[in-house]
């Protein structure tokens, strides 16, 4: 996790992928969205998906556990290099959250992030605001997934 | 679950509510979020959020767990009074996403939703689509978390 200076706009990171099994699939269904066509191949296939789908909070997620794994890896290398860390705060939510394609039984998601803004916050001056759009990309290239995520980050020096 | 045809702009549903337990809290961060704000009290209580707070992505999928709940009850109630089932499509995804105050261990949040726009799809003339503003409110009357929800609903008569 690196500190609201050290960030560009632009800075790029693969943060990992995920292959959606159909067991994986099912089970998420069945806790928080058990809709027929994320619960049975069959009736996945008769619909608009056209097989057993992903439910969309599933992907997101999955894309936010990749997320937070990729922070606390970089947030121990830091600490390897002997750096100070900066912890993250919490995000106030997120824009143009977009299911673009269906997460069918078997996809392998390959997630990434790209800073698109950075500002100060006013009211909080030893907090930067980023915001970053998160995209995923199946095993053919076809992006799936995307939002913008606004992240609250620490100044160096806590903003003094 | 209605057609497009009976669903008026406007309308307001309650679709339920869910109590955050501490356990619920952490059980999902294990999963999707394990950032330490979502797993400890402790880390919580010195975080902005003040308290244990549960992950944005439980209360989005506790919301959809809601939501599909009462359209399949909504679906049992029709079927009982001899009506037609209108079987909705899957969601493209949703815009606005915002989680507006922090959802902590023991907060009951009440979800409801109300119809924005409506409008037929141009390449599925069989289908409409529908913009439903989704939020949760807390037990001290609080908005917590807000989305705006894009859904394919059934014509009735298939459109033609």
């Amino acid at each position: 996790m690196r500190f609201f200076e050290d960030i560009e706009i632009g800075l790029r990171r693969d943060v990992g992928s995920f292959t959606f099994t159909a067991d994986a699939i099912r089970k998420f269904a069945a806790q928080f969205d058990p809709q027929r066509f994320h619960l049975d191949e069959e009736e996945g296939r008769k619909s608009l998906f056209g097989g057993l789908a992903a439910s969309g909070w599933h992907v997101g997620s999955v894309c936010m556990k990749l997320l937070v794994a990729d922070g606390q890896s970089q947030a121990r290398e830091a600490a390897a290099r002997g750096e100070k860390i900066a912890i993250w705060g919490p995000s106030p939510g997120f824009r143009e959250l977009r299911w673009i394609k269906p997460v069918l039984a078997g996809d392998t998601i390959r997630f990434s992030n790209r800073v698109e803004t950075k500002r100060t916050s006013e009211k909080r001056p030893e907090w930067g605001i980023l915001q970053a759009r998160n995209t995923g990309i199946n095993q053919r290239g076809e992006a799936v997934y995307s939002f913008l995520a606004t992240a609250f980050v620490p100044r160096r020096g806590g903003g003094s």
